[in-house]
């Protein structure tokens, strides 16, 4: 049988420990060279939804071997690029029935090519995200690290919390974003889930100050954390590149970055309203950081690099880009977890295979 | 609704030349920048399945705007490379349950970016090769082209055969294949399809001495057709490059490929037992002929440049290499027909998408 799974099976079935268990797993398999990762593609052109609006058919593959499955992950988008205030926002719109987003995980055995196993991608998206940096903090934080400052309240910044609770024993996290009212709601759901206080204050400085790890988890495309800010012994952690002020990344003892992959391959059609995101391009020109010199968070898993040389260091882990290998390892637990549940629709396997020679 | 078809749909549901209708229109977009295309690519790791086969993740993309469909195809592969003769052949292997192959096309709306179907590639695969085939055909044979000389009788002779039927008046045809019996049954069945005789031959010189148009339509990776036996007037034409002696390509007053597009992206993880297709790298670059050099089907049809000045010249096409976006362009007939014949099963289109922001 193939399985197609809701959000809501993902959600039950993916534990967080889990899915860093994995992804550990899988990056050391990265970095023996025996786990393989296809770098993303973004195909982008006009669309009838609307004159400033973006069709985009995006995909990414990864196949882990030793967890026995491939996957590519899909997203079929419709994006505008209003503007907010003075920053254009990109905006993802819901533009398929009943107000929904469009985004795949297919999962296939390595074993015998079947299909395993289709799931959307949005409750995965975020867990490997904050499973991601979560590694980071493992192998780059203080053993000893107690409190998390987190810029951020969003949809990013819970799975952060939670991967960073997972892997460390914190027992404080103050949090700040620019709404009160978001990120008062955020603590206090934040404060039950964890059983943990999570206390949320008005200013930035007063989230970060003396805390042991900075978790920016935010969707800003300009810093958010500076360089004056950054004390000895810190561990900064972001979830894309420009959340960090590049001084604050260059004045770090120890910086890693999630993957030295490339940028996306981007094909745009003619009389698409595209929109380069000039921002994180010209924080790249500007600041000179090549991430190539950096090592990547599966040689730190590996062991081929140290995160940390001592408590005192600043570390800094940057989450530059994401890899459809993430959503093959944690979609192997999912599946896995699925078949013991008897979670989901099961569909005849037949369905998805054929007799004809492709 | 989201519709899931099987090959014997497509088979039904999308007839030659609505398929060369919809690619024609499709490489026009595409010649003009509206509609793009994303590079295969291919990653290849060990599988379980037995120490000397492949496991093979492959996908391509594509999007038509101007049909309003965009198209992921995917292959998850299990792979041999046995030796038959002195020839080592790269042989896929149904090992998916019940002896099945494992290849799928994904349908995207550009309007909204829903799922709108999903099917497998096999009867399109050849179909679309057929179609480009037979587009070469249509824009470079001469337009009173009546005989066709096969070489092959597998499993793309088909549908050279039908696209060619479907944009010229051909009366007769002969084929000629190594097995002799294969052959025989081929040309039996393929009169009583195409209502015209078409005869076994036992030489190739005898199936290709005199005719208007020479298809080569088979598996093989080393020169089937020479420059000795081309005519004046002949069009040739080759669904992969080795098939035509360089020789014989060189002779031809016109020749078009099907794509510019680079090789596919090839990711191979340490441990997999690949054979690069060494006779195919080889056969480029003793050759020096460079592809980027001679016009693309888009190109043709568009009609930037023309196939063929008179009807003495020799003018050869080759289908170099396959592209999502054909995928893509007949795809979108194939949901339009089975959606008016209520064809295949009906899946809620709320399976395939979320609430949740990818």
């Amino acid at each position: 049988m193939t399985l197609i799974l809701s959000n809501d099976d993902v959600e039950k079935l993916l534990t967080m420990p889990d899915c860093i268990a994995a992804l550990e797993e899988a990056y050391v398999e990265m970095a023996e060279g025996r786990g393989i990762s296809r770098q993303r593609s973004d195909c982008i052109t006009p669309t009838t939804y609307s004159d400033d609006a973006i069709y985009g058919l995006k995909s990414m593959d990864g196949v882990v071997p030793k967890l026995g499955v491939g996957a590519i992950r899909i997203n079929s988008d419709i994006v505008t690029n209003p503007l907010v205030g003075n920053t254009r926002r990109r905006v993802k719109i819901p533009a398929a029935p009943n107000d929904r987003y469009v985004g795949l995980v297919l999962l296939f055995s390595t074993h015998n090519g079947e299909p395993l196993a289709i799931f959307p991608d949005g409750v995965l998206q975020r867990m490997r995200v904050g499973a991601t940096n979560g590694l980071g903090v493992k192998y780059m934080a203080r053993a000893n690290a107690q409190t998390i400052g987190l810029l951020g309240s969003g949809w990013q910044a819970e799975t952060q919390l939670t991967a960073a609770c997972a892997v460390r024993d914190i027992r404080h996290i103050r949090c700040h974003s620019p709404t009160r009212a978001n990120c008062e709601a955020f603590a206090a759901r934040m404060s039950e889930q964890l059983g943990i206080p999570v206390e949320a204050v008005a200013q930035p400085e007063d989230a970060v100050k003396g805390v042991d790890i900075v978790m920016c988890g935010s969707n800003s495309l300009d810093p958010i954390f500076f360089q004056r800010w950054v004390e000895p012994g810190m561990h900064l952690s972001s979830i894309k590149k420009p959340e960090i002020e590049p001084a604050a990344i260059k004045a770090a003892h120890k910086v890693a970055v999630h993957t030295h992959d490339t940028s996306p391959i981007l094909v745009v059609a003619k009389g698409a309203n595209f929109r380069e995101n000039t921002k994180e391009a010209g924080w790249n020109a500007a600041n000179a950081l090549d991430f190539k010199t950096f090592p990547a968070l599966p040689q730190l898993i590996a062991g081929y690099v140290s995160g940390r040389d001592d408590d005192a260091q600043v570390t800094c882990f940057l989450n530059n880009l994401g890899l459809g290998y993430q959503f093959a390892a944690a979609g192997s637990v999912i599946y896995k977890r699925a078949v013991e549940a008897g979670a989901g629709h099961s569909l005849p396997t037949d369905w998805f295979t054929e007799t004809v020679h492709p």
